[in-house]
C-alpha cells in the first residue's frame, strides 16, 4: 500500500525515525547505567511496547489499571503504574495483573497505601510501591523530608505491599536552558538529601525513578537515579522540539490530512480538527497554533473546530487545491495518538505495517 | 447499580435533564415549522440518535462517512453528511450508505461535486447535495452571489447528484446579545438575497439548512430556514451556558472523578486530565479553566496533564480527601464524549442504562 492510498485523516509514523529514536534512548540508558522503563501512554500499543522491550527496555510504565491490563500482554518483566490507584474495582483488576507480572504502584498518601495493602493482602499477592516525592511541579508527591520518610515508613509497615523506592516527575523543568540546568541541580540536591535521610533511617532505596522528556538526555545528572520512564521519545512532537529534547528530523509521527476547502482566499481547511489532533496548545506558545504543515512550514494552522483545521496561507508561499494532501506534525503526540484507532507505519512512502492503539481511551 | 459504584473517571448523564433537553428542542422546532435534524457528533451513539428520532427529529446529521455508516443503524429517513467528502475510499463507503437511506452531502467546490457525481453515477445511486454558503465564519462555504449560484448550477448539471438546497453554519455568532441579534439579522438578509437570486435563476431551494448552538432558539429569525441541526443541546456544557443557549440546570452530562492526591496544601488532583475532558478551553475565557466542579463551584480547575486534573481549592470553601468523588461539567461536551468508550445514564443516583459511544474516533 502506498501512502497516497491511505484514507485521511490518518496517523502515520516514519518507521526509520521511530527506530532511530528507540535506539538512541536505549543507547543513552545503557551508557549511563539507567534502567529504561518507557511510558506506554504515548503509543498505547502492545506491538510498540514489545519493540521497546526488544530494543533495550527492561520494564514498562502505564498511567491506569486499564492500560496495565493491556500492556501486560507485552510480557514485561515488570510494570509500573505511575499513578495513585484507588477504589475496589481498580484493586480487583490490579491484583489480576499482579498475578501475571511484577507490579509496582506509585502513590503519595498513607490512605492509598493502606487501601492497596488491604486489597493485596486479602488476595495474597505482593505489590511493589514507590513513594512519590514532589520535586517542584506541585502535582502529586509529598514534600521531601519528614512527609516522604513518614510515607515510606508507613508503607514498610503494611502487609501485601513492598516498599521499593521513590519516584518523581520534574515536570516544572520545561527546557534544558541555563535555568533548566539549575533546576536539574536543585532536584539532584533534593535527591541527595532524600538518600541521606533514608540511609539514616535504614530504609533501602532500591529504585529511584524519575526524569521527563525535556530532561531526558540529562537524566544522568540526577544524583542516584536508577531508572527513567520516557514516553514521547518514540515519536516526538513540536513540544519536544521546543523543549530542546529533539530536532525536527526526529519527529516520527504526523497526521496525514486532505484539503477539503479553499473557498476562502489565502486560507484552506483540512479534514482534521480537535477530534484528530486534540486541542492541546504548545507548551510555551509565541502564538496559538496546532501543528506544523510539513509541505508549507510557514503556513499557520491557527484554529480548529472538531473536524475542521483552519490554515492561513497568506505567508506560506504555497498554494493548495481541494483534494491535496499534507502532513502535519502535532503539538502533543500523546493526546493525538489517543484519538486514533489505527496507525500506519511507513518505510519511505510504503505502508510496511499497521497497528491498533490498543489502550486508546482506557481511562479507568 | 448506584452512582457510587461507577469506576472513575466516567462520563455520566442525568437522563431527566437529557430528556427535557430533547423535548424542549423538539417542541421549539414543531412550533416554528422547522425540520429537526440533530447533529450526532455530540453523542456519537446509535441509541441516542434513535431517541432523537423518536422524540421529533426527522433526520440526522453527521460529519464523516464513518459516522454515517454507524448512524444509518438508527434508521433515519435521511442522513446529512455536513462535510465535503473527497477520495475514492470515502465515495465507495458513502455509496453503500446511500443504498440504505437517503443521503445528502454538503460541499463547497465544483471539484468535490464532480468527484461525488462521478462516483454516484457509476454506482447508479442518487445522492443529494447542499451547496454551502459562508455566512460569516470563513470556514467552509462559498461567498453568496455569483459563487454560490454558480456552484448550484454546476451541481444541477451533474449526473448522479441532485441539488437539494443550501446550508450554512453561523459559527461567528458566539452569543445572542445585541451584537448577536444584529448578526442574525445580517445572515437573514443574506439568505433573503440568496433566495431572490435562486428564484430569479429558476432553481428551487427545497432545503435551507442552518443554525448553531448559540442561536438555536433564534433559528426562526433566519429568513426562509427549513431545518436546523443542533448537536450540543442534548447534553449542553459550559460553552453553551456562556453563549446564553442554556442554564446550568440544563447541563445533562458531567465527568465523575476521584480525588487522587491532596499532598499539596490548598490543591487537589483528580483522576482526569486532557485524555478525559479534552484540552478545549472555554470559547470566551476570562481565565483558563477546564470544568466546573459541581460540589465546589468556586474551585478552579486550572490545569491538566493527560491523566491529572489540577484543582485550586484556595477560594473553594470546601475541603476534599483522597478518595472523595466530584462531578465536573466540561467546557465542551462533544470532544469529551469522544474520549469515552461508555456512558452511564442516571435516574437520580441510580444507573438506569449504559451505552457505548459507537462512532467514537471515527475520523475518516
Amino acid at each position: 500500500m502506498h501512502v497516497s492510498e491511505i484514507d485521511t485523516p490518518a496517523l502515520i509514523v516514519d518507521l526509520d525515525i521511530m527506530e532511530r529514536n528507540l535506539a538512541r534512548v536505549a543507547a543513552y540508558s545503557r551508557e549511563h547505567g539507567l534502567r529504561l522503563r518507557p511510558h506506554t501512554k504515548t503509543h498505547k500499543s502492545v506491538r510498540l511496547a514489545r519493540r521497546q522491550l526488544a530494543s533495550g527496555a527492561s520494564g514498562l510504565t502505564v498511567a491506569k489499571v486499564s492500560e496495565a491490563e493491556i500492556m501486560a500482554g507485552a510480557e514485561p518483566a515488570d510494570l509500573l503504574i505511575a499513578y495513585p490507584i484507588l477504589g475496589a474495582a481498580k484493586f480487583a483488576r490490579l491484583i489480576e495483573v499482579a498475578r501475571r507480572t511484577t507490579v509496582i504502584v506509585a502513590l503519595d498518601s498513607v490512605f492509598a497505601a493502606e487501601q492497596l495493602s488491604a486489597a493485596a493482602a486479602a488476595a495474597q499477592v505482593e505489590i511493589g510501591v514507590l513513594a512519590e516525592v514532589d520535586a517542584g511541579l506541585g502535582r502529586v508527591g509529598v514534600a521531601p523530608g519528614a512527609p516522604l520518610l513518614g510515607l515510606a515508613q508507613a508503607i514498610e509497615a503494611l502487609p501485601g505491599v513492598r516498599f521499593r523506592g521513590i519516584t518523581f516527575y520534574p515536570g516544572h523543568i520545561k527546557s534544558v536552558d541555563e535555568a533548566g540546568l539549575r533546576a536539574i541541580a536543585e532536584v539532584s540536591a533534593l535527591l541527595d538529601g532524600v538518600r541521606a535521610e533514608f540511609a539514616g533511617a535504614g530504609i533501602a532505596l532500591e529504585i529511584v525513578s524519575g526524569g521527563s522528556t525535556p530532561t531526558l538526555f540529562h537524566s544522568h545528572e540526577f544524583a542516584g537515579l536508577t531508572e527513567i520512564r520516557p514516553g514521547t521519545y518514540i515519536f516526538n512532537d513540536l513540544n519536544t522540539i521546543a523543549s530542546g529534547g529533539c530536532a525536527l528530523e526526529d519527529c516520527a509521527a504526523s497526521i496525514l490530512a486532505t484539503v477539503v476547502s479553499t473557498a476562502r482566499p489565502g486560507h484552506m481547511i483540512i479534514d482534521g480538527g480537535s477530534k484528530t489532533f486534540s486541542s492541546d496548545r504548545l507548551a510555551n506558545p509565541a502564538e496559538v497554533t496546532f501543528g506544523r504543515i510539513v509541505e508549507a512550514p510557514a503556513a499557520r494552522f491557527h484554529k480548529m473546530n472538531e473536524e475542521h483545521g483552519f490554515v492561513d496561507l497568506t505567508k506560506a508561499g504555497e498554494e493548495f487545491r481541494v483534494g491535496d494532501r499534507v502532513r502535519v506534525i502535532p503539538n502533543h503526540i500523546c493526546v493525538a495518538v489517543n484519538l486514533h484507532e489505527k496507525v500506519y507505519g511507513l518505510r519511505g512512502d510504503t505502508v510496511e505495517e499497521t497497528w491498533t492503539v490498543d489502550a486508546r481511551g482506557k481511562l479507568q
